[in-house]
């Protein structure tokens, strides 16, 4: 299964929503089971640099099935994936990458956000993670 | 100026319905005034090369102030400025890149669609370019 | 609002007499709002590898709205932001990218200058934020 | 011999003066004999997509020490370098690239201007190689 349209526009929707609580600008970036964008917002004035990663975070995810900062634990110095960043025209590997699974537990895509600290990042795509239906 | 994330939704928003109006399904992109991405939608199975395509259809257009089928018949064989499409990390310079302009007519972005005939990506581009407000 | 030509190049007028001052030979680059180079200048014998790594600090201050020294806090192993270097085509995130603002405080731009020790680097930048007008 | 900061500012300065005259808004790059990039200014205003395209006309110029039309020439279909535009990252062989000499005709470096017709970067990129003392 993939992720829908409606489903992705759903899941920024609520990003935008938290993003909003919050108080912050964020990158946002949703792509489907192939790792192929989806959907991307970038709210008004959110950091630039973070549009790429934003969309880096979200494939990522899905690339290995893991939240991105599971991943970032595994590529630190003398850890077994070190600088996996290097593969596939770039990585990133910090928190703010969240897989999106449909209600029989199937990863259908994921979202990236970028544009805050990573613990902010992290709690606005685990939340659209959580309520893009 | 430079265009607002609503404002980015908006023409979306008129891509996508003038999109489902012709039964055609696009990825369709906005960049700023900077050329730096604001928004990305990819309607369920539209073409997965369309994405860049889309996004730099709309690079295109902003990075040289005109419509990328215009700056098509210039990048012909034994045209002025054949093969430009090697720079800036690669332009598409088919239709389908409109300009957005505010209501003094100062570019304020731009919006990029692919997924169909040349022909209808540039309908929609120019009906969403038309209509974003 | 965006960096003018001649504040550019005020900027970097400012850089180089600072750094015939310290005796240094440096590489300067000035970006705009939309982290698009606007001046560059490589003073007679200065490294050539820091061509790109002016620019790419100009860039990624003005990216994340930090100075790169900041960021490089952030990117260290273990760190929040660990190799966040990987995105955006390559970040460099040591000492010596500024941003640039108008009297209002409005971020307008950023500078990157290389060619020497990280900490003339940064005063030299420092040094050419606060004085081109 | 090397083309000095000194007389690469020469030649932006000479060809800001021409542009102006001229009512264009310019990119101008100068690259040394080593084709790396000693001067850098885009007048405000003027395309995004040229800054880039500037660049690799005088790299491109340097390269293989002709205007880059004479190479545009060549790299036409069915003719001898056809896509040679696919080598270094990138090459823009239409006009606007020029080589920069010393008064014994040794070359010392490259202009490439980019922002208007390619006659009028040609011009301008002519004048600037010919007024950089």
């Amino acid at each position: 299964m993939n992720i829908t349209l409606k489903q992705a526009q759903n899941a920024i929707e609520a990003a935008l929503t938290k993003s909003s609580e919050l108080g912050l600008k964020m990158n946002i970036a949703v792509v489907d089971a192939g790792a192929n964008l989806t959907a991307f917002t970038r709210m008004d004035n959110a950091w630039l640099g973070s549009i790429d990663i934003a969309i880096k975070k979200a494939k990522t995810a899905r690339f290995f099935n893991m939240e991105t900062g599971e991943l970032g634990k595994l590529s630190q110095p003398g850890e077994a994936l070190f600088n996996i960043e290097h593969s596939n025209m770039g990585l990133i590997t910090f928190p703010g990458g969240v897989l999106i699974k449909d209600s029989s537990g199937e990863v259908i895509g994921a979202i990236g956000v970028s544009g805050s600290s990573v613990e902010n990042d992290q709690d606005v795509a685990t939340y659209a993670a959580n309520n893009y239906k």
